[in-house]
């Protein structure tokens, strides 16, 4: 069951799954669709209506995916959902995960952390009430980390203090309301793993970018959705719509901010590998899910070489800084866990860079200029709904 | 301001501080006396109605307590309370604080989430917008700790790890949704210092005892709350009305379990040292309140000993602990920032056993036996709503 499966890695994911023979539903209130509509944000690629997508795959795979459209905030409509399906594990992308829109105003804020716990609460309970034995496979952030200045591990840190010694949960220090929700999700599910015997596996992802998977790529209309703007987009996929557009690349700040990044083929992956290896009852167990390290500087420079060859002037310009991050620090995160399940990284080369680049060129003409720079401030948060205003 | 005025910490630090010759504002939905209604369950102490309460406080000792009747989730109420009356300091009790409580049914333990998270936000953001030098002092708890097998610090741990040093917060293993709730808003908080320069102090506070302090004593409209139940009593309170009432100590499993614990008159105290000496801007301070530690066998045979003299023949009993903890482990915990500022602990002493021995006593008649044994399990919790049947 993947909750959250009309989303950017939840529709991969979901066809990957099919594809691979596993019996899918896809669970989702399609309130990104509105989120985009509401703040006049779209895609940059022209997606297919979930129906029509679950439709065309049929064709194209011969594959049934279930379809829930509900709200995992509305617990009813969870339980019937659950208990009409019976998934042996749930894969859970649900959430509102951007973190300037959970950063435009206290509507927003209070919005995110309440859907995105709530709803995570609801799937423990279900999980514990009516399927015990399934697995939750959860997606958080590296973003829950912050930047410390020592090594990030996976999930847990072996501390020796005062000649005593624990294995404890690893710091967190996360930096918008968004990235908050996840810390309070990671906190409440190693909190039910422990105290009722539930299995899960917290995905610590790092930020995504590419657009096709295997299976996405076999029909138009199976085509995944890729967010440019300044509210939804990720720094690379950004970055690459920026360049086939002419605009310059939007370093925020200094440009020193280093994060793990990942292929959404290997998203699609690494939540095979999670599914097929589950975690044992009552383990709560953590996995940062990325595959490389870029500063942004370096995904800059990375955009400009690869726009070079396919005769594109690329250049860059350092904008202020909207979030409160540092803009220089130390970065050393592990990720070790999924690759001795077996993943093998799809690494960010050239060659991936102008298939994404490609792509932002062939729908050059739906992106909307206004949407680029970053209007949300973290700093300017207000307790005032942020109203927005269609351009002229 | 004081949220949650009309609680046990909130009452006894709202008039200690009124004495004291601050401008004094309750803000307080309520909630609580309606958590006493649903239940059946009441404080062994007959509490006044809040407006009586003020009413007399001000007969008494001169001095009038604003009042703000509403939730802290409104946000309009909120705003309107906070400018209105422009607090120097938000002391902030306005939680539900139970775990028991929270562990009650699915309901409940998003109700705790959703009521303690939000409604901590929206302080957060009526500070950030309205009152931005304003001191928010929230109050935490212990239990956001855990058990851990190292030292327990507060707030922060200085961690050397593959050769590099920093200071992170410290890690956070709670084992309530309530207790959980309190760690989601130490992070949110931690991020509030940092992105918008709120200045704040977290009172990780341990189990509070007693009854009365020099203000509350003055008239008996003004006594406090004393719960003794299953589900609102804290350990060393209900085990002195059991003692009262000549029902055995519920000591739950082997009684290993080790708790900070401190007297309500240092809460006050606490809460009076911590606005005199405000955080600066921008800084997020923790300091775990509380002045011994005890297990609960500890205060079974404190409580034992203090009860002979009063010719209580005091019993105890081993019952199953309907909680998920660990009840023999390693517990020691820093306690030093609040006396460097000054705190005096008063000793968990026989004198003060008698004392809550004897207002124990002095009430026994309105003990409802019924509600001392716990009926609230960790690992029953249902997604379906308990129902309290009255009893008959
Ligand atoms: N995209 C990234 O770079 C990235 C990086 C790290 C982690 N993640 C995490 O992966 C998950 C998926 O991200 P994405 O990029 O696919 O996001 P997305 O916005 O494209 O998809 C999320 C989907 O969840 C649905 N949803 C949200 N709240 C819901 C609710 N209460 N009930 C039912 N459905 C709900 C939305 O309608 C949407 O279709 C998120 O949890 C995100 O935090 C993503
Ligand atoms: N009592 C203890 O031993 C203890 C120990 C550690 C920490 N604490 C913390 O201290 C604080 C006060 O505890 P207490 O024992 O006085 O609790 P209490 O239940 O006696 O008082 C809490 C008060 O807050 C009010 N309240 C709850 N939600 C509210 C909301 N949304 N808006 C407005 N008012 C609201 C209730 O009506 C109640 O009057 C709590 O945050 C608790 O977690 C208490």
């Amino acid at each position: 069951m993947i909750v959250g499966g009309d989303g950017y890695c939840g529709w991969a994911s979901a066809l990957h799954l099919s594809k691979l023979g596993y019996e899918v539903a896809i669970v989702d209130s399609l309130v990104r669709r509105l989120f985009d509509e509401q703040l006049g944000m779209y895609t940059l690629t022209p997606i297919a209506s979930l129906q029509k997508r679950v439709k065309r795959w049929k064709e194209v795979s011969g594959k049934q995916l279930a379809v829930y459209i509900g709200d995992v905030c509305d617990f009813e409509f969870l339980e019937d959902a659950v208990r009409t399906f019976k998934p042996e594990a749930v894969v859970h992308f649900g959430e509102q995960r951007s973190a300037p829109y959970s950063m435009m105003d206290r509507n927003r804020a209070v919005f995110t952390q309440q859907n995105n716990v709530i709803g995570t609460m609801n799937i423990m309970f279900a999980i514990k009430e009516f399927l015990p034995e399934c697995h939750l496979v959860k997606l958080g952030t590296m973003g829950e980390y912050g930047t410390p200045n020592i090594d990030i591990e996976e999930g847990f840190i072996t501390i020796t203090h005062n000649g005593r010694t624990d294995t404890l949960p690893y710091p967190k220090q996360a930096s918008s309301f968004y990235h908050l929700s996840k810390v309070h999700d990671s906190h409440n599910i190693a909190f039910a793993c422990k105290a009722w015997g539930m299995r899960a596996t917290d995905l610590n992802q790092g930020v995504v970018y590419g657009v096709h998977t295997d299976e996405t790529s076999l029909h138009e209309e199976l085509i995944n959705r890729l967010d440019y703007d300044a509210v939804f987009g990720t720094a690379l996929n950004r970055f690459c719509v920026q360049a086939a557009v002419g605009h310059p690349l939007t370093i925020y700040g200094k440009g020193g901010q280093t994060r793990g990044y990942l292929d959404i083929r290997d998203t699609v992956r690494c939540i095979e590998l999670a599914i097929a290896n589950p975690a044992k009852l009552g383990e709560f167990r953590v996995f940062n899910q990325f595959t490389e390290q870029f500063s942004v500087n370096d995904l800059a420079k990375l955009v400009t070489r690869a726009g070079a060859k396919l005769g594109l002037e690329v250049k860059a310009t350092n904008v202020p800084n909207p979030r409160v991050e540092a803009e220089e620090h130390y970065y050393n995160a592990k990720h070790t866990r999924l690759v001795e399940l077996g993943l093998e990284p799809h690494l960010l080369s050239d060659a991936l860079l102008d298939s994404l680049l490609n792509v932002a060129v062939q729908y050059a003409d739906r992106v909307d200029m206004d949407q680029i720079l970053p209007a949300v401030s973290w700093k300017k948060i207000s307790s005032k709904p942020k109203t927005v205003v269609g351009t002229a």
